[in-house]
């Protein structure tokens, strides 16, 4: 039996990782944070898809994000989005969370070796998003390094492989990958708003829907 | 205008960081964390040292740790010693807490980028306790790389340093230095129970005790 982690937002790029992740492992472990500004709405799904998928254990944090990571983004009533999520440019996005993959993943590798799983997956992608420096391949080898000298399972010579099998993928490739897999895409939320319907109109709304265009697809979600 | 972030849990090679730290740089940020199981005795002295300091800012944070980190030292009820402070051995020691450092220098990442600090001071110790794997100084240089590449601060050249001052350092040693830099080590507090006076039976009180006899020097806080 092998196990690994899923950080699971509840968003269409986390929920394909599961999916993909399931594939591979027999034990899941999915691993859900809240840092005051996520939508219940979110949560909701992350919930229910690690239901999907029969995780052996959901972990939802509390953590405490907002009261040291001072960020554009960081104001009260807005949500956060994922680093990706939003916005496409060179320099680093006035969005970018201070470490904030740097802590995810820093849980991830708790929770891991607590329950000996062999790797921890993350969403990240950085084909159109190469702004925020913790979405690129080279941070994650670098923090699997880390991990390789900081952890006990790394010093033992078994440390916890970071996977992103995301990281090169278009949102139109996401899409297809989830389709062919049969993640349950109508579980996945991806609207800033926490509206009963997404609202189609965000940024993430329109990311969501250009990729299901391109992919040929149907959104299953409900739009207002 | 140059600023540091301390790591500061109250304790004697914490509270030592910080002097240590307050030579050097103007403004100190100190952050502190619980996980249930620090005593309010403990805080209370890193609120007081922090004042002693007149930290920028002095933040404490609630993380869940106990939500994932299966440990055999993270029973209910039971404190949990700072890496290094109780055991001392070749093999990983029992009480060790999956990636715990990793997870208090990545909150220690975030904040001093929010601050534009230009290191983390953490008070760790590796000469009697190198059992740790992230105790010791090769796992502060790879989580320093690890930094550099995934983190905004680190992108732009300007990473933020990695400081262990006392590493190498012996328990006396260690109070030696707190006395010639003036510590107020009355208001530093080490035993593992909450109570008014220091039990001074408790490993880590012992330690602490057998620090200062070997330093010459009296330990200015109460012992029942």
């Amino acid at each position: 039996m092998s196990g690994a982690i899923v950080l699971l937002s509840g968003g269409l790029d986390s929920s394909t990782t599961l999916g993909i992740a399931d594939q591979e492992y027999e034990d899941l472990y999915a691993l859900t944070f809240q840092y005051g500004q996520r939508h219940d709405k979110e949560i909701e799904c992350a919930r229910k898809l690690a239901e999907h998928y029969s995780v052996e254990e959901h972990k939802v944090l509390d953590i405490p994000l907002l009261e040291i990571g001072r960020s554009s983004l960081l104001k009260k009533g807005e949500k956060i989005p994922e680093h990706g999520d939003d916005e496409i440019g060179e320099d680093i996005p006035s969005t970018y969370v201070p470490a904030r993959n740097i802590i995810l993943l820093s849980y991830g590798l708790c929770y891991g070796e607590s329950v000996d799983a062999e790797a921890i997956f993350i969403g990240a992608n950085a084909r159109d998003y190469s702004g925020y420096p913790d979405c690129r391949p080279a941070f994650y080898e670098t923090f699997e390094k880390m991990s390789e000298v900081g952890t006990k399972s790394g010093v033992e010579g078994s440390p916890l492989e970071i996977r992103y099998p995301l990281i090169d993928m278009k949102k139109s490739e996401i899409v297809e990958k989830a389709h062919s897999i049969g993640v349950p895409l109508k579980l996945t939320w991806s609207c800033y708003k926490g509206g009963e319907k997404a609202c189609g109109e965000c940024d993430s709304c329109k990311l969501r829907l250009k990729g299901f265009e391109e992919a040929g697809l149907e959104d299953p979600i409900e739009y207002e």
